[in-house]
């Protein structure tokens, strides 16, 4: 990712009711997220918690993709079937660095 | 949280080489993180990749907390010996919702 320009993160940390059937359009949302317009990147992880953040270039592609028409069908799923809790915040990249050890 | 006020996030993902005396160190910093002035909250998960958003009033306490000499010492400690790789993104929560089921 090019640091000199700036970008945004959609951090969404979750709680599930149940499990069944989430894996899947959660893999469903991820492929499609990948093929939108102004994404950058997502990581994931669950324990109790699920966090997962995406990486976008602007407010309006977020936009867009919250209003994604199987990705709404998939919010309301989420909201109907699969989660007891959400919070999402969106937020801007003001700064980064990054370590990797040498082999 | 208030959402009325600006506050920050810090987006720590990252990879393990080892986790021998990992989840001490990891638990005992997010213990110390808690008393830190400007502190609002924090989240972790971890499978293969770990996620840790930690949640700051302002810029000025986060580079407080990264200056803190007990972190200092776990920064170290973790590019010796317990981190592959890690990236920090420091970021400002722009806007955020949250959903809740109903019992």
């Amino acid at each position: 990712m090019n640091t000199a320009k700036s970008y945004y993160a959609v951090i969404f940390t979750s709680k599930l009711k149940s499990n069944e059937g989430y894996s899947a359009m959660a893999k469903q949302m991820e492929t499609l997220a990948k093929t939108q317009e102004g994404f950058l990147g997502i990581d994931s992880a669950r324990n109790d918690l699920g966090i997962t953040v995406s990486y976008w270039k602007s407010l309006e592609v977020i936009a867009k993709w919250k209003a994604n028409s199987s990705h709404l069908t998939a919010q309301n799923k989420g909201k109907d079937l699969w989660y007891s809790w959400y919070k999402v915040r969106v937020c801007k990249v003001e700064r980064e660095y990054n370590f990797d050890s040498l082999p």
